[in-house]
């Protein structure tokens, strides 16, 4: 899966991926009414919303970039309704042609770990018959656990050709409280970095492995040394933009073929008709303001490769 | 909510919690025909399977135990009917009076984990109304992020008099390659669970904090030292039975109060009729020989807690 994500970054030249991570209070007043009347001010009008926004903004921006990253809590937040806005959103993502990475943060042990990956990347059987419920290319999983947490995950994304990101340092100021301690003189985050790196190393697709890391755009130090621990990894970079990171500081992430990173931005793109750079197109044009901060994100990002 | 589980635990005498995380091979043959035969062999004909199989466990047991734990992959990998039935079992076990502990393992950082709160604690709020998404009691959370992960979960326990169980230490046989790693002499879970107390401070309810540790059974020197880390906080243990731990090993996670733990069995109870023990019952009273199981399990636990 992962040579796909690599065509798909090749072909639009855009090293980036959307958050999908819709807030009530992102969506323009015309949707939520309109939702709102068909649905009622209910857990359904929600959910109809959030896919509305979302159909709109995937419409606008799917031929300018290789992948979009659905956070599931936004809509695991709605419940039953929720999560079938989660799914509508993922099959409709795959339908154009997009890379969807399941930002689930998951992670469990044995057989649990396994019901995840199942359930998320895999297949399960049901008598007879097998099923892909959610069916994402890949998703983020929390590395707590150590190997008997992720082996499952491996195991499904060697049958499946799928991926993960796991995660390694966080972009949040507090990431540091446990990921930041110091190991015989080396943080906790290295010591995730290099087995990250082994792990990696038995899924390879190519140059690269289907195991990658997320590693904050806020901490790019560390990103540099975590960019040389895992070399054959992609690195998904939350947090640029609203959180903070700069193109300046993600250059790093980057190997020197321009590969191994993917950088987000889930707010700076889809609420960008709320900046006051994006104002013009008012609330109707939501999704052009989205395609605006799109075509923004990608030549920052790719300047900054060029000043290199 | 704690004072709710320890009144639950009083009432029956048994400090232990029924996990339900079916998995298709623990149901018997003539639940998952018949849930086929009116279904099909899909993922509705599963969850409907998993929902008929929970009922009647839950139907036998209720009132011998406090709290059940459902853990949700195993809801999830059957996909949306699959969280379906994971939300009638937990809407059930509060009608039958039970403390629902929703096995989650959620985590994730600011509005990402606050959503995961509200959706699974808490409430949302949707145009004028407001909808308790999930609704459980308790929830598990993984608290990788530190605590920008943590205060969202935090805030809802006290809005709505909910609690967490924070990993601590988790059961499994790898859990010690980043948990046990030494930050100064000490291993990190001592310093999780050092700032798990100082979490739990912030959401007393009478003697005990809502805010609680997963700490496996399977590790129990660690759990004598981590009962004293965390004087204020219940230990949700799992581990016991099928994966090893002993009633013996689990006093010390108890405290002199006899209070402070509660002790989960998934697959020993759920499938017990699978075990030699408990053949006799056979496949049609599975739900029977589950019952004999919570039996010996609070004999057991209680008969280790006597005898300390």
């Amino acid at each position: 899966m992962i040579q796909k994500l690599m065509e798909k970054i090749q072909q639009t030249g855009a090293p980036i991926v959307v958050g999908l991570d819709p807030m009530l209070g992102y969506i323009p007043g015309h949707i939520t009414s309109k939702a709102f009347e068909e649905k009622g001010e209910t857990l359904e009008g929600a959910a109809e919303a959030v896919w509305q926004y979302n159909k709109e903004i995937v419409d606008a921006v799917w031929d300018l970039i290789p992948a979009v990253k659905p956070q599931i809590a936004m809509y695991e937040q709605f419940g039953l309704p929720g999560l079938a806005a989660f799914k509508k959103t993922v099959d409709y993502c795959k339908e154009k042609g997009l890379v969807v990475i399941g930002d689930v943060k998951r992670g469990d042990i044995g057989s649990t770990s396994l019901a995840y990956a199942a359930g998320h990347l895999g297949k399960v059987a049901v008598g007879s018959k097998t099923y892909y419920p959610f069916n994402e290319d890949f998703v983020t999983v929390n590395p707590y656990f150590g190997i008997d947490g992720v082996k499952p995950f491996l195991d499904v994304c060697r049958e499946e050709n799928k991926g993960i990101f796991l995660l390694v340092k966080t972009s949040n100021p507090s990431s540091g409280e446990f990921q930041d301690q110091l190991i015989e003189g080396r943080p906790l985050y290295e010591l995730v970095g290099e087995k990250v790196a082994e792990w990696a190393d038995t899924c390879m697709e190519g140059q690269y492995s289907n195991v990658g890391a997320v590693v904050g755009a806020t901490y790019p130090e560390m990103g540099k040394i975590l960019r040389k621990i895992m070399p054959k990894c992609f690195i998904l970079v939350p947090g640029y933009g609203a959180q903070g990171g700069k193109a300046e500081d993600l250059v790093h992430y980057f190997n020197e073929d321009g590969m191994g990173a993917i950088v987000n931005s889930s707010r700076g793109i889809i609420a960008a008709y709320k900046q006051e750079k994006y104002q013009k197109f008012g609330p109707e044009n939501f999704a052009q303001a989205s395609r605006a901060a799109v075509e923004d994100m990608i030549a920052d990002i790719n300047g900054a490769l060029g000043r290199r």
